[in-house]
């Protein structure tokens, strides 16, 4: 009975501030005013499971998004390209405006499949964060201003339907207090990205004209370990590798024949060894000769960073970290990482041989101005030099007894880096309309460690792109029980507030 | 019809060469003759699943083995310790005799759990190996002279039935042929030999007196790969390890941590090639320094052998071997195996993550003197000195963030190695013996790659220990399909009657 009173006084509120703002209204007081309504919006959007398995679902997400854009006089319509997932793209020209900005954000989530999560995926829960083993609360019920630690558990929740509710909640909050944009607005929302936006280049340059801009907001990722509000300007590339040594035909007792007859998973330990030291430094000729390093505007913007990395530590449980570097300068960095190694058995499932073939999955994270293929062609060069023998396919028998060292090599697609100039114009625009919503100094971040395809955009569109992410760093991204900090989307509306209503260069 | 007729003309041979045998006959000319009653006996043993899981069938095949013993004039009784499986002792006194001879055997079969058997293990089928997929063929049908080059499939044919068979064979063999045994006979067949011979020692020590004897000849094992008739004077001990690194608590996201957060795959693969080189040197200070040196007779032994490699090398399809001994003398050496390693996922199941452990299995193979205590410390003490922190269980948050390298150790139980002096008296009458019952020089190996253990008997009995193999080498030990070559069982029902009849010294 009292959450449905407070629920009512919300929703007076609510429209009381959308058809007759006081004109001192901060957006920080709208939306404080407004939780619930924004709530509710992510509520909405997170149970309609709009994942790659669900075509209807991806369907049903984009004409709600139309639906919401058209109701705010925005311009809607839907973009594809041969039956892909539907662009939704938007446009609201301001009157006077000299700037085009897009926000791009996708509609739709990672996949469910993988692991438990304590609640369905697609029914929303809140969560109280502050016992160990985080509680249920009804956050319909609970009035007032809620608790900004809690958080909202669902797939999609902060990656990356978050991004859509705060730039619809910012215009909506822009209206109320009686602002209006500095940019023409346009929205450029899809719905295949966690597939890897296969259509996206082909959407991009189909359109070329309708999304002619000044600036890109890629509203998706996570913000600062420090929870300071952030940009980033570049995300590394991204080169997946799975190799595969051959020992003998079979496994083979390694009592009779182990010393004699070379066991894979030594041989595998041994390439790993040589292709990165200890401080994660890559020893494989050449391959990070082309990357570009940081600049001095780069590294102010590292220095100036809140210090995370003791904290990070002691979450991490870990002893040390590779490199004298912090964490901020060790992402403009290429990256060899092992994803995983697999050979014979462990424990109960040891068995004494030596195992017919190791393998192990390489991610190389690339930074701007390496390239797929000068990667992959110093790494099989560096193969070459060891004594390796690459092959593509599983070898025959003549190739294993011809060569004393056969490798096969199965490179995933891959992509690379990208870096927008923090020093441009635009860049000194975005970052300082966005510290002005913010209300202290953000987080400038060079380069995120992850990967995002801005190559794409930056290919088909030759246009500057700043990421402008909202969702906490630990909202389990991918992976189970992902959830969205509510201060987090707080913030992340200001912030696009600031984007819509503070920029001008 | 003609496999019935067929069957009656051997059983009436048989009938008629135990009953009443040419004084001339061979132990070659016997078996000839008596191939299908010898066959038949070891149909019958291997379809008692005598197994750890079927204590039944233990007791069943003990029964049945005294019985055997028994019904030749042996004097059995079973021995055990602590409710054990029965130990099959039986002995048999030559008048005259001033020599004892110990035959050891098990009964025993290895678990049939793993992999999956072309046809049921408890039903033997012989197999006609010429073509590509190997036929079955029936044995009893066929008459005449079978093809050495058969092979009877089932669980224990070759590990270890057919030595008891052997034994049984060349008894009846010595009598038929009317000759007599020259030193004083003595079974010890155990029923827990595949289990890791838990009671052995106890069973042992409280029949030292009864077990007194100047010789064990250890049947078990296999012949070596040229199919010479083989003895093996020694077998390296082994010692198995689970080593565990630890990463981040959790997998972490190699894109934003990965190059800065320590990865335990890419820790273990350096450790891994800390330890050993590309041609299996162990690099472990101090662990080989114990390590018995071959001596001129072992390496003059080892010179004479078939020379195996290049064939083995083709079978295997490997390009190289590991150092540049042969296959004998790398055996001599202390081994350092790598039976598995794990760590996150490769392929399907590569996630872009850090893992939050690596895990490795060793299993170290020990030469006389090295000993399983001295293993163990010198790769401790490596470890320390390479810095790492070891743990005996998974270590708690104070440890992961005190130390940078953290390992945790489950050494398994092992046993050390053993090996009987080549130039012994009594091991020159051995191979005297058996070059003579093989008509040929046979293969001299010093020791055997795979473990036995020997340190039991050698621990207990003080005697010398000579190794007496019968199965091929591609038996499929301890495997899915385990098979018997019949040419093995004819060679070893005379290298044993040759050890019953013509060892002195």
């Amino acid at each position: 009975m009292m959450g449905c009173l407070r629920g009512l006084f919300v929703l007076l509120l609510c429209a009381a501030t959308a058809s007759a703002a006081p004109p001192k209204m901060s957006v920080a007081q709208w939306r404080d005013a407004n939780q619930a309504v924004v709530i509710s919006r992510l509520d909405r959007f997170v149970r309609l499971p709009s994942i790659a398995a669900d075509p209807e679902g991806l369907n049903g997400m984009a004409e709600m998004l139309v639906e919401e854009l058209r109701m705010r006089g925005f311009e809607p319509r839907l973009l594809s390209a041969d039956g892909s997932p539907k662009v939704v793209f938007a446009s609201l020209d301001t009157p006077g405006a000299k700037r085009t900005v897009v926000f791009y954000a996708h509609y739709d989530g990672q996949p469910v499949t993988s692991g438990a999560w304590a609640s369905d995926p697609f029914v929303p829960v809140m969560r109280d964060m502050k016992s160990p083993s985080p509680v249920a609360v009804d956050w319909r019920a609970a009035g007032g201003r809620l608790d900004p630690e809690w958080r909202l558990f669902g797939r999609a929740a902060a990656d990356d339907k978050a991004s859509i509710v705060a730039f619809l909640s910012a215009y909506d909050a822009l209206v109320a207090t009686g602002r209006k944009p500095s940019v023409n607005l346009r929205v450029f929302w899809e719905g295949e990205e966690e597939a890897g936006s296969p259509h996206l280049a082909a959407i991009l340059a189909a359109n070329a004209e309708l999304l002619k801009a000044d600036l890109w907001l890629i509203g998706d990722g996570p913000v600062h370990q420090s929870r300071t509000p952030s940009l980033y300007f570049g995300a590394r590339g991204v080169l997946g590798l799975k190799a595969t040594i051959f020992g003998p035909l079979t496994p083979l007792h390694d009592g009779h024949y182990g010393n004699w007859v070379p066991n894979p998973a030594t041989m595998a330990a041994q390439l790993i060894a040589d292709m990165r030291d200890a401080e994660g430094t890559i020893l494989i000729p050449g391959l990070a000769d082309a990357a570009r390093l940081p600049g001095p505007a780069d590294q102010a913007a590292i220095a100036a960073l809140p210090k995370i990395e003791d904290t990070l530590i002691a979450s991490f449980g870990i002893g040390r970290t590779e490199g004298q570097e912090g964490l901020a300068t060790s992402i403009m960095r290429p990256a060899l990482n092992i994803r995983g190694i697999a050979a014979g058995g462990v424990g109960a499932d040891a068995n004494s041989a030596i195992p017919a073939e190791a393998s192990f999955s390489i991610d190389f994270r690339l930074v701007p101005d390496q390239t797929v293929e000068g990667v992959k062609a110093s790494f099989e060069a560096f193969l070459s030099e060891k004594g390796w023998s690459v092959v593509r396919e599983a070898p025959d028998l003549a190739r294993r007894l011809e060569h004393p060292r056969v490798i096969r090599l199965e490179w995933e697609p891959g992509y690379p880096g990208f870096r927008t100039d923090i020093s441009l114009p635009v860049s000194q625009a975005v970052i300082g309309a966005a510290g002005k919503a913010a209300g202290r100094p953000i987080a400038v971040l060079p380069m995120m460690g992850g990967s995002v395809p801005l190559y794409i955009f930056d290919g088909v569109l030759k246009t500057p792109l700043i990421g402008l992410p909202i969702a906490n760093h630990d909202n389990s991204q991918h992976a189970p029980n992902e959830n969205l900090r509510l201060q987090n989307l707080w913030d992340g509306i200001d912030l696009y507030a600031g984007m819509m209503g503070g920029l001008d260069w």
